[in-house]
């Protein structure tokens, strides 16, 4: 049993899925080891992430054709994806994100390679660069957004990464930059939304006088901290807390769900239906 | 040391008002056993929670007196509390935070007396009734606001409460009737505020995906779910979650957070400063 | 699509299973719209909870009969557990857990039946009494164990009740008494387990001056507060907390994690696996 | 009021403590901004944390002379502690926490300064020069407990430190070496102690089945894993956790709460009281 598969599937739902994929799995003298399945019944969408282990390699090639010739058509089936996803991060000023990302970059247990770093200021150059990591400086100043998206995609393009990751990188970006990444973008968002959606949602927490702050972890869309939730998690705060003293505590979950959202999304635990994540923890 | 004195304070902030109340009680003879103060800067308030004891009972009134002359003028100081607060729950179908309040006051541990229960629907009053407590109900139907209000306000008159929780209560007071119960009406949000103001909270959350769902105990005010916030928490949810799943899992931290909020004002640990508390826990 | 069946499976591990009990449903054409499967590597044992649906209602007994048949000799089946469990509650004085669980039998959210409650002193028969709940005040003094145990196995015979539920009963029961109601007793002790076993809990955490207590729902076994975890939670506590203010706070956990355990063992979503739990939440 | 000073009080419990603080402060012309104070009634100790503001610096050596002259013989009063400890850091082979730590230290927002990383293996030495920190590598192999404990005080002899911390550090110190930093010595244990005191704490924990892990920070006495806890938190696990996973889940709260813990500590925000700590957050 020494050769493990994992196979994604997302699909129309229908009768019987479960049935046939078993199926086509023995056939192929597969054991599932763990099968983890969802069906969204408002979207009418089947998911399944499935480990199996067989004593041969399977055909990747046959297993896929057969797995989509036995499922409705128009089925999304990935057979043992990319173990190792390449990253490209982006960032603004703030570190802490970063720096948890590199670390875990440098002892190789991102789950993924950080191929380079984007930041619209110069300030995390020398940080990162002490990774080993090549840092691009690309700054929005004097710049429309056309053409510092243009830079920005001039850059990626040396290295083409499998996900960006906006670690607090401060800039919107146009519908049309993210329409080629699509599902591959995911955010860090300093609030539990869909609270205190925009900008400063720390101070609009402080003039509120909440007693928890949190963060989201989300990919992006076109409109603006609206897309599929990957993660969130929330903090205690009270009257005590400044405006500061809320960015300080608030710094610690950003770091922890974004983490937790990149785990989730490089073990290919992550399937986008509709507006929302399924996530087969 | 037998006599133990509860001091509540909230002033204009100056120069040196925990030396005066210092000065003022070293004059009594009353030792400061525990001492909570906070100011708020942007209010330029100062509140303080002072617990003192002393051989003697203090003459109560000279106390307050002296206090008085000694802080700001307009300062707002109250000795000795009433300890066990009188109040009156209204609700409309929900049992839960109901269920927890009356076997709180059954047992006698909720720090209050439950005089009358109103319910704008009829169907809580043998549950509230087999706890041997007096149930109302004044049903909002063919009555304008102004008619049913009127109506509450009636019974309400019968047992003059300090404080009326809203136990799940569905209907908006106007701003009239909030008026007549200043920072003495604290009501449950089924969301973790600002998120999901207004209706149906559960639904929207589910339809936005979130991974994290919410309660917010707060004092009513004239602007719907906008008062002060006195206690908030939040639990994971996940996509396996129906609609119908969260209003479960809501309700538990519902009345956790309502009976969170309800010791804190009980035990006169909550002022209100601007839009915000400052609870001293 | 209209007949719902529920399956629970635990048997020992092997190739194939998920395949053969997929190919089984499939022959009854029923469809299956979820499931959870898990396996315990170090026990050697699978487990799954199936829920499936039909256009026809499945034979019953010839379903389990194909199962069985299919799957490793000695494999537990179920079909269609019985929705509504039948529980009894055993408690000594403290209130809080019994009032919740009573709250949900009155408004038939439990998801089980309370037969009666049996305490070991006379404190809560008025509480349960209000319930229209029968009570048994059965005293341990004056009894061996042995006397004490057989009035409660006596008093249980007229109810014959499915699980028994110690809601802050202090009292141990012998392996003799909890043989014979094995994987069926359900308690809930007053702190994060392993810490703190056995009595006084809270006076230890106050003493070691740890900076959060908990609660733990477990399965008993003749082991004194060593059966199978199924629900565990904690809450923060710092140096302000007396002895008196953390039984307070944990009383709260102690209700939402029992709560919650009882949930999911009513809704037989709870295996045991050897000294542990599978929850299928 | 431009001049802010911090004043630490801990000392024998007596009457008018408070009072008479807030008096020597008035005759300095210091306004208390914030002040919190605990009394540890079974040590009988008083604790203060008290910030001024002030027109003109204070003489800090009269103000302290004339706070101990007025609060009980053997008062330990420190007047504006020294804002930036200086630390050195102790560690295995495990990276998180050290990583946590130098990405702070870089960026200056740990609190304090890491004079230098020891580690018994020469594992992080690359990591921990890429910050420019100086490394230390002292084998425990072929040295008894005495020559190893020397070469390390012989180490941190050049640096004179403020602190150790103990960063996933997998030797037990000697009582001895521990005398030497009394309350100085800030460890991280990867379970919630109690519970899982010593060696293996995650095995033991997959072994017991619990649905919660945890990671408690706290000072080094003589006695292993029992010394004052400064910070503590969990995070729910279940079934489908294998050890490794429960590692992973558990470096990310070890981090937190490691972090969280100086931080108070860096503030001068933790005091020791016995065997308990009082943390004024």
């Amino acid at each position: 049993m020494d050769h493990k598969t994992l196979i994604l599937v997302q699909c129309r739902d229908a009768v019987g899925l479960v049935s046939k994929i078993a199926h086509v799995l023995a056939a192929c003298n597969m054991n599932i080891t763990a099968m983890r399945e969802f069906v969204d019944e408002g979207e009418q969408q089947f998911f399944a992430r499935i480990a199996c282990a067989g004593i041969d390699a399977p055909d990747e090639n046959k297993l896929l054709r057969e797995l989509e010739e036995a499922l409705p058509q128009g089925a999304n089936v990935l057979v043992n994806p990319r173990p190792e996803k390449k990253v490209a991060v982006l960032v603004t000023r703030e570190y802490h994100c970063l720096g948890d990302i590199l670390t875990r970059h440098f002892f190789q247990t991102l789950g993924a390679t950080v191929c380079c770093v984007i930041g619209n200021h110069d300030h995390l150059r020398a940080f990162t660069e002490q990774f080993s990591i090549p840092f691009h400086y690309i700054s929005h100043e004097g710049q429309n957004q056309e053409e510092f998206e243009a830079s920005i995609l001039e850059t990626l393009g040396q290295y083409e990464p499998d996900y960006l990751v906006l670690a607090k990188f401060m800039r919107i970006l146009s519908p049309e930059f993210v329409a080629g990444y699509r599902e591959r973008i995911i955010n860090i968002h300093h609030s539990f939304l869909p609270a205190f959606m925009g900008a400063h949602p720390y101070r609009r927490a402080f003039e509120r006088g909440v007693k928890l702050i949190g963060a989201t972890a989300h990919f992006v869309t076109t409109d603006l901290d609206q897309g599929p939730i990957i993660a969130q998690q929330t903090t205690p705060v009270n009257h005590n807390f400044s405006v500061k003293d809320m960015v300080v505590a608030g710094k610690g979950i950003e770091k922890a769900v974004l983490n937790r959202a990149l785990q989730l999304v490089f073990q290919d635990r992550v399937f986008v239906s509709g507006n929302k994540t399924v996530v087969f923890e």
